[in-house]
């Protein structure tokens, strides 16, 4: 059982004595730094750092910290977060007929590998309703003629469930920019190519169409362009002329569930930070 | 140091009887057959084949193989060609200033793992002669203001070196429908990156821009299309928001290579067919 | 949906003419060949082959398609075993306490990825009953501190339920010779380790205290010789230094579904050949 | 054109306030911090660190720095390095027949992948000698009866050359205790399997009769027991029943190529540690 810990993410235009006035405030605050990651773009000069720090034994708590921290992030111009690693955030996954992602996740959020509360499973359907429930996970399924509507509706169950993550685990609908607005980088999709290739409907349509040699996913949060957001992971797998569709698809869904389980954890673990449509990952 | 063989490829409508029809063919000719693949393309209803005979004891020589063998490829209206192992086919690489395809293939050559012949090595600078003359391949290299008048000297130099098969190791010269049509299905590309993405010019930076987590590379036959053409190999390897633009160059290069040389090998090998705009791969 | 095929399975000494029979033979009885896939291993001499006919069509059935084939077996002194695609095999599945490879078995399954019938779950713990029992599936636990006693109740539930394929799924109790006999490369387990690296206990504590950069799974089928029988798949993942123990065990599990679940999909399938420790993949 | 970095190496007993002390020393004399990677071992206690500090403009020399961080470092009882990325050091190949290995590493060399000079190339045969002349490497032939003059002679030529890393590209001969002893860390070995599979000769035919479904390859710091030193990198690729021995050797080249060239770039890039027998990898 690893013990809790404190996690700092900060980004702000490079200079010097950054790290020094961070690892000094700190030690300062009887802090001990576990793991600290830190990255500068050549490209843009823009800094990057993820710094973890035991909980047990630091000077500072929950409400204590911004006060103390305003300062530094200040003189620095950082946008900076902050999360006690206990506080775990609340999911709501969205999913349509395909339900192996959304199984996947919830067994591996059962045995331990995903830090966080999942109070509610959303759908346009009813399929998979047995797959939440037998989770113990409270499903509620979403339909009707007006889109505007129905996506009000939604807005509303994944507010009153206080929801700061949404998964979209093959949810087949494209959401709104109003919707996409609301949470900013709060959104995670997995499309079933290795983008930018094959974006769009059917993508392993398309892929075999093309006669590709290996098949991919990808994950990336939701921006208001289709399938363009920052990419947070992505895996390929070799397929060959005997591949039809049919088994395109099912190879891809081995991809598509490690894929999306591994950025919804990382992003629960406070390991990424977006910046200029990409995805900073320290792991 | 394996036997000889004789490989025979076919392509045709499916129909029954045809493996019967072709193996008491070459039973007949006390043939033995010490490979055969056979796929059948459910979609369009294709049929391929690909025998290897062991050529010591074959009833057949390459003059009486086709006599022999026209009735029965006439009777399922087959594709087909036939090709001793021993006969090595010639080759001519194009490259322009980047040498890592250049270098690896003819080292694979010389190490025995690419069976054919290496009369000539073309470029439109002077960089890799060093290369090719180290290996003990005459190089030229073929400049001008003039596109077409330069096309016709290459043409000109392949066709006297009596090349069966043209590589482009990363030659950055489009070539003209005209000299593509005079090597169909002759003619293997490598491009950089993971197609159908970032085809086009500069696709690690076009990579880098879409923040990829992956990149890639892919080797294809040569149509009139650009990076258009039937897949042979792809492969990809895992990048990150430390590579910069120059790190996904360089850890291309390690992809490039192992992607070209394998479809060389394979088409070499007499391991591929290309139909409807994909390869066959048997391997 | 695919249409139904018979599947045919021969190994025999190499010699001319096999496949030429073969092939008359199917196509004496009017069967069209889908896939025909065949090796001849050079170093012993040995000849592998894989046939797959459509039922539709076809002159034989189930009954007498024995009587007929018989002297042609017999003529090339050919192993050999055959199957329409239809007849669904029986699966037992034995479990422990780690359900992430039960579970993906049963998801799989109920998603149609895997052709058979699963009439029971076994175990020597109650840990994952639930799981068996939510999927439709009964579930037994076999305890009792009398080894041998337990496996005979084993052998006796997987006999009732006319089970042809026994599927160790993290089963940690090592099986008796006599029990490994009664199911001659009937038995399927996976290993946590890239074999024959970490046999034994505990592969992933091994791994991290030789801080391997990679960690593996390895199905394979079950013979007297603990993780010493003939393997049917392999998978590796990298791992660094910031992996523990847990992590291993954690990214392991992602490595196992997938390496098990092919390799009973393999099977299922009838595209496995056991010979000489070795196990031919016709994929 | 990266700038010239520092680069700082560090390991010692965790406590608090180490990043702090260190970060704000080099703050102190000016130092720019472009990249810090830091770990701490759970089950050792142990803290590692590397840090990247900009060249220009840091206030001390390679003169002053270790007076200046001698107080630090002891305070902190610190195991550290300290390097200017543009002290170049000087590497000395060995090899004996197989080509490949050197073949890449100098090519790698003269495309500015790997930063360092090459003054030497020793052998036990004379096969490789046009390989490091081609490259402008002087090569050197050691042989004689006597095993241990043999190694005298091969030490001489190595402090001769001022090496300061060693790097056995496909070098057949065992090294005595005394020879690894007198390059701790200094040495670093391919080995053509995925260890601790397959450790000693031979590993391709060892491989073969596991019947094994991938191959590997493995880089590691050489220690006195033979292929058990901390391993750099390693990688594997499926392979299967249709290769034999031979095709397993060629294509385990390429996995051999593409490891050792990794590890022999984060030895110069300062970017590994050896702690109990395992390697830290900051990549």
């Amino acid at each position: 059982m690893p013990a809790e810990t404190i996690r700092l993410l900060i980004s702000c235009t490079d200079t010097r004595g950054i790290i020094a006035a961070v690892s000094a405030f700190i030690a300062q605050h009887a802090g001990n730094i576990v793991e600290l990651d830190q990255h500068t773009d050549d490209s843009t000069g823009w800094f990057f750092m993820r710094v973890e720090v035991e909980a047990e034994g630091f000077g500072l708590s929950r409400l204590s910290f911004g006060p103390a921290w305003s300062p530094l992030a200040a003189r620095f111009s950082m946008d900076w977060s902050v999360r006690w690693g206990g506080d775990l955030r609340r999911v709501v996954i969205l999913a349509s007929r395909e339900g192996h992602c959304l199984h996947d996740l919830l067994f591996r959020w059962k045995a331990g590998e995903l830090a966080c509360e999942i109070p509610l499973v959303l759908s346009n359907h009813e399929d998979l309703r047995p797959i939440a429930e037998s989770a113990g996970v409270p499903f509620r399924c979403v339909t009707g003629p007006d889109k505007s509507e129905q996506e009000q509706t939604l807005l509303r169950l994944i507010r009153e469930s206080r929801a700061e993550l949404i998964v979209l685990a093959r949810y087949m609908q494209v959401l709104s920019p109003a919707f996409v607005a609301a949470y900013p980088n709060g959104i995670i999709n997995i499309h079933h190519s290795f983008l930018p290739a094959f974006a769009g409907p059917r993508p392993y349509h398309q892929a075999f169409e093309r006669g590709v040699k290996l098949i991919g996913a990808t994950s990336h949060y939701v921006t208001e362009s289709l399938d363009q957001g920052p990419i947070i992971a992505q895996q390929t797998a070799p397929v060959g002329h005997r591949d039809n569709v049919q088994s395109l698809i099912r190879k891809g869904r081995d991809l598509e569930r490690v894929v999306l389980a591994r950025s919804v954890r990382l992003h629960l673990n406070d390991q990424t930070i977006v910046a200029c449509n990409r995805t900073i990952v320290f792991d």
